[in-house]
């Protein structure tokens, strides 16, 4: 029998031979999978990457995870659930959370941790980010030689953007919903424009990649955009 | 049988339990692996890591890599062994490339991408990055909520290290051999030791995590040694 712990995986950018061996092996020893009710969010898309995966015997449990600006409202739900998860890894249970891309980088993940570290046993396994997905399917390099990476979310402000662009030379445009006039007017600022792609829903079945961004309708962007912009990209 | 092509395979941080299924299933099926002729450098140790999943009928096609200043054996190299790699999937045949990390980042693996990829089929397969190992191997997060990371090579300027560390709530510095004293006089400078950690040989038999880098001996620092800065771990 495994010892009971938490496992926190990293399922990679959605497609699912992306996931790694370690997370495979992880998924098919859990007794629970915590995860949250499907919304417009990424986490029931997690799980349709995993399920393959998953013992029979392996319960879901669907929570909450409120999305919502009232701090309160969310800290209760991530101490609730978090209390839930420790208490039934101390059962002798071993517990999985899944989470799109890498559990490091810009995951809901992070909120659990912090909460369940001190208390049990928690392995995380790394996964794919989204960017590294592009990069690869695209056959774009990242970062060669001394070039620098940023990765920036893109509710920054315009004058970290510019930044963000202007001293690095691979920029990594998180979260692109909803700040994709911002993003767009920063790139055509700096005359970038013709270094980036956009990605929407990568590896799901709408997968979309975008070279030419003037021509985007903001409107129907897809929730799932990252745009990357490598400088050296244009001139090859 | 596979349509020829060349892949070029992300192997991750260097423990196999990190190899996606995707990559796993490509190296089942090459007839070929290009490897450079073991040095100190990453490549015999990415062959180590996906030794197993070979097929016993596989060939491995050693060849020298030159790492050296002089631009022009460099170029003559690259140029020779992707002719080679290009006439071997003329003939039908499945050739594949492994790298430690992720393909797209910092690999010696876009020199040849470059060269080959007008010319044949080429797929390239993301890997878990020595960061994205580290992280989840400490169970230490990256970057949530807006947050921003940088990854930048040892190699730049104090002053560019240093602009970096100013900006950035998360920081990776790659490739610290040689450049170890002059990243830690930064680190002092901007009081970010205590948020500070090096890990050297992730995933190897003697990997290690050093917490207090004002104890390490930079004589005797690792070939393969990253530093990740985050500000939040200080506080946390």
């Amino acid at each position: 029998m495994a010892m009971s712990r938490f496992y926190g995986i990293g399922v990679g950018p959605g497609d699912s031979s992306l996931l790694t061996l370690k997370a495979v092996e992880a998924l098919k020893g859990l007794d629970v999978l915590v995860t949250p009710k499907g919304k417009k969010g990424g986490q029931s898309l997690a799980l349709q990457v995993v399920e393959e995966h998953l013992a029979s015997a392996t319960e879901i449990l669907e929570r909450h995870f409120p999305m919502t600006a009232d701090h309160g409202e969310m800290e209760e739900a991530w101490q609730r659930i978090s209390a839930e998860i420790v208490a039934i890894v101390r059962q002798g249970k071993t517990v999985g959370f899944v989470t799109l891309g890498d559990p490091m980088l810009y995951s809901t993940y992070i909120y659990l941790l912090r909460r369940v570290s001190p208390q049990i046993p928690v392995t995380t396994i790394p996964g794919i980010t989204s960017f590294q997905g592009i990069a690869s399917s695209r056959n774009l390099p990242l970062v060669e030689g001394d070039e620098t990476l940023a990765v920036v979310p893109s509710s920054r402000s315009r004058d970290e953007l510019r930044e963000a662009l202007v001293r690095h030379d691979s920029v990594v445009l998180m979260k692109v919903y909803r700040h994709f006039d911002k993003v767009l007017a920063v790139l055509d600022e700096l005359s970038l424009k013709g270094s980036a792609i956009m990605v929407c829903d990568l590896g799901m079945p709408g997968e979309q990649v975008v070279h030419d961004l003037g021509a985007v309708d903001p409107a129907n962007l897809s929730y799932f955009s990252t745009i990357i912009v490598n400088k050296g990209w244009a001139k090859s």
